[in-house]
């Protein structure tokens, strides 16, 4: 295998959450909306382009990981559950050995929550969750995972970084 | 106290290394001064004003802390040997106490060496050095250090970014 290189997106601003309506539908803000697309411009300025992306199937995320597409970044968005809140880790990590198999995959996306995208990295990185890093709404983190073996508490992170930063 | 926004800058692009001179006073390139200049200029940009500025004695240091200084980031380059090579993180932190307690020192910077920042920055969030955190010539990171009591474990990272993603 490569080293995998994986971007986590955090989705943009969406509406205040409101316990009368179903959390899973909330959309992006129109400011959320705007932000996210600068973000994706920005890191399609940057070359990036995801050989997967995979996100959150609530409406939030999928409304960012089609910004994301729609900037160029990936052909196609896959949803699944383990990355929605209280997602499966362990899932996930069984997916991705599955996806590093095939030739040419290299770069993926995810697109989802916190504080769930910020645990994974730690878990990544240093072995346990330890809520420390900071992960803005569209905001991204930017990790190296080994070529071979568990990617666990041995990936290194190059990348933390809210819109703030991205952005001009 | 306040909490403590502590900024850690990587020295810019220096010469190779030459057995022959004394590696202290190795300087920037001119590649190098160009991209910390563009650097500093983007921290400016961001309304990043530093409350202090400690250094490494090393010229490739200094010369990204004048850099920092002239591009309206800080009054004045202070100079520590615990930020030389093989520095004391002890040291420092005694001597962060201490700064912490002058009113109005809310936001510091160091101006420093790899692998000392990257390995300061994961005592500080997780507790132990693990060198994980990929930070090149020239690049950030940010920390918020908690407001009382040990920095060590306990502070956040909110940035981690190389050059070319805080450049356009």
């Amino acid at each position: 295998m490569q080293p995998t290189e994986l971007y986590l997106v955090r989705h943009g601003l969406a509406g205040e959450a409101d316990p009368t309506r179903d959390d899973r539908q909330r959309p992006l803000t129109p400011a959320g909306r705007q932000r996210t697309r600068a973000v994706a411009k920005r890191l399609q300025a940057l070359d990036l382009h995801f050989d997967g992306l995979l996100s959150s199937p609530l409406v939030r995320a999928t409304q960012t990981a089609e910004l994301l597409r729609r900037a160029g970044l990936c052909k196609r968005v896959e949803e699944s559950d383990v990355l929605a809140p209280g997602g499966d880790f362990e899932a996930w990590l069984r997916w991705l050995r599955h996806w590093r198999r095939s030739p040419g995959h290299r770069r993926l996306c995810l697109v989802g929550h916190m504080p769930a995208l910020a645990a994974w990295a730690e878990l990544l990185v240093f072995g346990q969750p330890q809520q420390r890093l900071v992960l803005k709404k569209a905001g991204v983190l930017g990790l190296t995972l080994p070529a071979r073996g568990s990617p666990l508490a041995r990936s290194a992170l190059f990348l933390l970084a809210s819109p703030r930063y991205l952005l001009e």
